[in-house]
């Protein structure tokens, strides 16, 4: 494959024949003075290696990754290795097993033995550490020890080891020690270099910290003083609560109780024995509603907010500085000189693309190459190189428009006045419409008591409307692209077709002898059947935006998943070491009086018992999950901790007191502080330097599709959106090549954020700028990017 | 007091022989040529009447007041009183009497008899009237009827009085008819000129409603698909609630029942039953709660603070372009020619300035006029003039230093050692810090016991020390300085002191017979008491940045206040006709069986009576503000709605529902955009270009304080911050007069978010920018500015 410096001057000798430096007459003096120069300056005619190690920049720069990894040809190969998405999954299937173990473990939702779920346990060690040396034989030395993550990683396998011998070895002579070890798993999940949104977004809380902790204290103060208030205001007045408890007497029950009025979670009833004692008593509640429940609960979102905008726009710099050094490095390992400036020849610029998207389609590489090489000169100059990363980040989808089979079957027939008409019925918008209120209808028909056989003979009617539907679309659109790859709302209805006919057919027959196993399936098929009234919100444009919008942050918001799940993870192995066992859960037809109280005679009379909140516990990771879920909703999150206090020790409180601090005050305000932020990105910007540039190239080929066109389904169902590749590969047949093809931009599916902004960024470094030094990059602080001089615009 | 040409060709003449002109040796030409010109183009030596109408226009840039008033001298005469604080004391005054009349009208607080009420409400009707009147009178006859506010005020009139005089006449003859006009009475709130902030967010929350309007729909879809999916999992299995009701067996039952789950105000409640039946249903809930409680939700907020920001901008270019209009009128009215350029006399100015400002000092006077004419030629240019109303802004604090009488008094023992060691002493930070030490000492005893009689005494104790340190300080400090205007610290150490004295006396004679009476005084002491604990915060640098910005928006969120006060009133007015007397609250130690049930049967075995919410009910004006209170903060609102359901038909939830949505998803969010908005302009701009220039004028004179040094109350208590009146007015002696004071920026008052966003944007309109035409300015659309290029500064 190498490129042999002779035929490179070959190339330049051509291209300067009518290039830009045809006109300066000149004898190639460039051209010859090129290879001089770079092999003077230490460039040469690159390498298989350097290709190697460039397309390991692009790739990295495309997906943002930030390893540094050793430049010796084993290294790099390795580093490939590394990268593997094979490897990754491993690493994350390893991840899931040492996470779900919990399940397994006492207290257990599946019991498994000690031994079987160490041995497991052992093994996903076994497995982190072999990434982590894989990592350390890729990276320097100097770095690889440097870095938090890989020694958090070390102690945590360590610990680990540590926790399961002493264990193992006190459950051999039966004293019942803690697994305290458990707690740490997660910490796998956030070290390894991949979960890098969800390490920002711990950063974020981080960073966080010191401001809210200031906000915070104060909150205290003034909840702490109207505790003062209260005890001296209601405490000797002798009232009691709707429980017949004594009312505001003691400070530690007045703080916990003022506190839980802060997430409004026993609203009006904490305020009601004084307010029936005197009506002025409620301007105490209602000022204290004011100051700690309105004021400060905003203070703590605005103050999250503003540092995760800080801190955004901080990472987001970063990134984009990094992406920018690893494209210089990768084109200055494959430049060569051609008149004054530096390049990448084409055929390097080919082979380089076809490394790191080794799955591009020609057709597609071609365009890309028509983008970056604007003069069809031969070669890429630096700023076009520059955007590769960009370029390959965007999908553009290849459509190849075919006959429908029956047109070419029978030709007379598909094309006689009835059929057209047919046709241009089925495509119509109000065909559309139709089926909207067909299934509104059906929604109200599933709606009414099914037991009637009148709707039950309505639903085979709707059946059968449905199946008409979809022949119709097939007899007018062309089926193998009206079931093509990115058609979901066809496959999304032919399966709930297919299910609702199972589920019609089955419903019937076992009306009678229901059985619990059938129940489920019907469930589910039931839950599809009434999610096919989705199909009626993407009919309508103002709907139809929104929720695009969030699919678009969607995949940001599964971080969020992420983070919620290290936290839950944690305080559900605490849970249950401090709470399994304690509450019972008793079958809703048992009637013993045990089941009243959960088992525990301490709840007795308890609002925790008096509500049924027995199944809340924590006697199984998924209980405790779901209990944790609850405490996030916050609503009667005082109940629960009441019970759990009642049936350990009233410090318990503090378990769910620091988890409304962690989970609602941090994570939920990140959260709304994230969706805030996408909203409002998405709102202000629409379509990228980059991709304005790919699709006016597309229309200048005067290869592409109308967008509008395509979301109408017009024409899209008559497509065959696959990668189609094309065997033109030469320059001269290019144009005809690209001819019977289509092209169109298609997937929104960057349009993150992060992506957004850096876009944003990036359009707004000078492609001449280089950025600061890599160590300076690294330690990039969010002060530094203040505005000084705010203006307008951007404060507002 | 008029003032001649010949007058000013003097002063043009004097100045001119040591001025600018001076430097071009003419024999004062430009000042003949000014009065020529001037008269050419139709610019004279200002009238009296011109120097009032300038006088209005930089009064009401001062005020951002926009009303278009007629330019004949009787009207501006008329404008000047319409403006007058007594006219719009007057206003609210009459206002506010319409308003609290539903307090004396049936369900009454205080009955009074309906002739009385209505003979109230026609005086207030007829002041309303007036004051339209008046209005009519100083704006053009156009504007006056084109004003929708002005027709609503008309209306809003004759239709109460239709409903006096219909309710009146039916009442006379025995039909008791509902007084539907009462709930227009916000009309007058919202629709006078000077409620201009309310009125924005009204505008605001209108704005927003075609956006959010979608949203909400797409919302209202998910919750019916929910509702559906849950009737079909649900309906049929036979659950029971806790109450043993049936669960989720009526398609509207369960869209209301999820409706309150998305407030989470029914959070695990509405889950048990199925998650006791089956674990795998809570996944329905879970789903549920994220998609519609969290992601919904925190896309209303997004959607109200785009729009609040955009608007917001909108509405701060619109009031920046009128307030530059204004000037330059006002600059148009008052200019005479110099040389080449128009200026304002400083004679003219100063006029103006008194007549803008009757209150202002002399040296404050002084001290704007050098910032203005930096070169003390005599006159302002237009750009300096321009600023004015700004200048008028600042308030700046004239302080004077005095000696301590006693140092007066006795010179030799004040300035012994003995006594400057405790002076010392007294000014030291450890000082502040032992106070604050015992200040909280003093909070922990008063949360023990105080029967306990170590305790009381301890009382005693605290007191001497606190009279001690009162002592010490007017020792120390000048004590007129110490009492001075802005010392609210000292004034309210004093008054609690008093205050605990009383209290304590009080207490210790009356702790056997406690009185009613007597304990509510006791009550405030007690509260004051513990205020005292907000000392600690100040002397706390980080609570107190935290505590000022707070207090800094604290006037911009009263005007939520209104707003919630306008839509509180009319839900109130509608809920007291709907509901009152349906539920009766008994006094607690009331056991008659009707006492159980709020005096409704319907309400057996409901859970409003046996959380005993008896007393949450519309019977008269207050209860019923307190009910909406508890609603606004949405938990167990589902219970009150439930209730009044019970006592009335179900339809009534309609009217909860519409509650929660108007106030928690519009106004509270609309409430959060705001401090959002508020605590990043904070964080963003701390000084305005104004204030800077009138510092620096400040510094140059030499009549600076430091403000750090003013903070660390090192000097303050050693100053008398009145506004001294000084004699010299001469232009010779000004530099000796202002020799004696001392100047300093006092109050950050108009720091608001308004002020400072206006700020910014004025000061990126260039100085000659004279903005467009008025007409253009009026329709400002907040479309118009939406960044082109958004940037990624503006973005994140």
């Amino acid at each position: 494959m190498g490129c042999t410096a002779a035929q490179l001057c070959f190339r330049c000798d051509s291209l300067s024949s009518f290039g830009r430096l045809g006109a300066s007459k000149q004898p190639f003096p460039g051209c010859f003075l090129s290879l001089d120069k770079s092999s003077e300056s230490g460039g040469r005619a690159p390498r298989e290696q350097d290709l190697l190690l460039a397309a390991a920049y692009v790739s990295d720069a495309q997906y943002n990754r930030n390893i540094p990894f050793e430049t010796s040809p084993q290294a790099i190969r390795l580093y490939y290795f590394y990268n593997h998405w094979t490897m990754q999954a491993a690493t994350y299937f390893f991840i899931c097993i040492d996470l779900s173990l919990a399940l397994f473990e006492e207290p257990a939702l599946f019991p498994l033995p000690f031994l079987a779920t160490s041995i497991v346990e052992v093994l996903c060690l076994t497995a982190f550490l072999g990434r982590l040396v894989h990592f350390a034989k890729v990276t320097p030395q100097m770095v690889f020890w440097k870095d938090t993550k890989n020694i958090c990683i070390m102690l945590t396998i360590v610990l680990t080891l540590i926790d399961l011998i002493v264990y193992g070895s006190l459950e051999a002579v039966n004293i019942h020690s803690v697994r305290w070890s458990r707690a740490l798993r997660p910490v796998f999940l956030i070290n390894f270099p991949e979960s890098r949104q969800i390490r920002r977004a711990f950063r974020s809380i981080r960073n966080t910290l010191p401001d809210i902790l200031y906000v915070f204290l104060l909150f205290l103060f003034s909840v702490l003083m109207f505790s003062l208030m209260a005890l001296k205001l209601f405490g000797d007045r002798g009232l009691k609560t709707v429980e017949g408890s004594p009312y505001f007497t003691n400070i530690l029950d007045i703080a916990f109780e003022l506190y839980v009025l802060v997430t409004t979670a026993n609203s009006p009833d904490v305020m009601m024995p004084a307010y029936d004692f005197n009506g002025w008593y409620s301007l105490y509640f209602i000022t204290y509603i004011i100051i700690n429940t309105y004021i400060f609960m905003s203070v703590f979102l605005a103050v999250v907010y503003n540092n995760y905008r800080k801190h955004l726009k901080n990472e987001i710099r970063k990134l984009a500085y990094l992406k920018r050094h690893k494209m210089i490095e990768a084109f200055n390992l494959l430049k060569v000189q051609v008149g004054t400036e530096f390049v990448v020849k084409e055929a390097q610029w080919r082979r380089l693309a076809k490394v790191v998207a080794p799955d591009i389609s020609s057709s597609h590489l071609e365009l890309l190459l028509r983008v970056s090489d604007e003069g069809q000169k031969g070669h890429v100059d630096k700023m076009n190189f520059l955007r590769l990363a960009d370029l390959l980040n965007i999908q553009v989808v290849t459509i190849n428009i075919k006959r429908h089979p029956l047109e070419a079957w029978m030709p007379r027939v598909y094309q006689s006045s009835a059929s057209l008409l047919v046709q241009r019925m089925v495509r119509h918008r109000v065909f559309v419409w139709v089926y909207d209120v067909i299934i509104l209808v059906n929604a109200i028909f599933i709606a009414l008591d099914e037991r009637n056989p009148f709707i039950s003979y309505a639903e085979w009617l709707f059946l059968s409307l449905y199946i008409i539907e979809i022949l119709l679309k097939l007899y007018t659109y062309e089926p193998r692209s009206y079931f093509g790859r990115r058609q979901f709302w066809n496959w999304f209805d032919v399966l709930i077709l297919i299910a609702a006919l199972v589920a019609t057919v089955a419903n019937t027959t076992i009306q009678s002898a229901r059985k619990y196993s059938s129940q489920q399936i019907l469930d589910i098929v039931l839950i599809l059947r009434i999610l096919r009234l989705l199909r009626v919100i993407v009919s309508i444009e103002r709907f139809r935006v929104i929720v695009t919008t969030l699919i678009n942050i969607g995949p940001a918001m599964l971080t969020f998943g992420g983070l919620v799940l290290v936290v839950y993870y944690v305080f559900a192995i605490i849970g249950m070491e401090a709470f399994h066992s304690k509450v019972q859960f008793f079958d809703p037809n048992f009637t013993a009086p045990d089941a009243l109280v959960c088992g525990n005679p301490a709840l007795k009379d308890s609002a925790f018992a008096r509500n049924r909140y027995c199944k809340n516990n924590f006697n199984d990771l998924a209980s405790a999950f779901i209990l944790l879920m609850e405490l996030t909703v916050v609503n009667q999150w005082h109940v629960l901790a009441g019970g759990f206090a009642l049936v350990t020790h009233q410090a318990a409180k503090l378990y769910f007191v620091g988890f409304h601090i962690v989970v609602v005050i941090l994570i939920v305000n990140i959260f709304i502080a994230f969706i805030l932020e996408a909203f409002f990105v998405a709102y202000s910007l629409e379509k990228s330097e980059v991709e304005t540039a790919i699709e006016k190239k597309i229309q200048e080929l005067g290869v592409g599709i109308q967008e509008e066109a395509v979301q109408d389904g017009k024409l899209v169902d008559n497509m065959d959106t696959r990668d189609s590749g094309f065997s033109g590969d030469d320059g001269d047949n290019k144009r005809k090549a690209l001819k019977g093809l289509y092209f169109r931009i298609a997937s929104k599916k960057y349009r993150t954020v992060d992506a957004l902004l850096q876009q944003m960024f990036e359009s707004e470094i000078a492609p001449e700028d280089e950025g600061p030094p890599l160590d300076e990059i690294l330690n990039f602080s969010p002060s530094d990017i203040c505005p000084k001089n705010p203006s307008f615009e951007n404060s507002a």
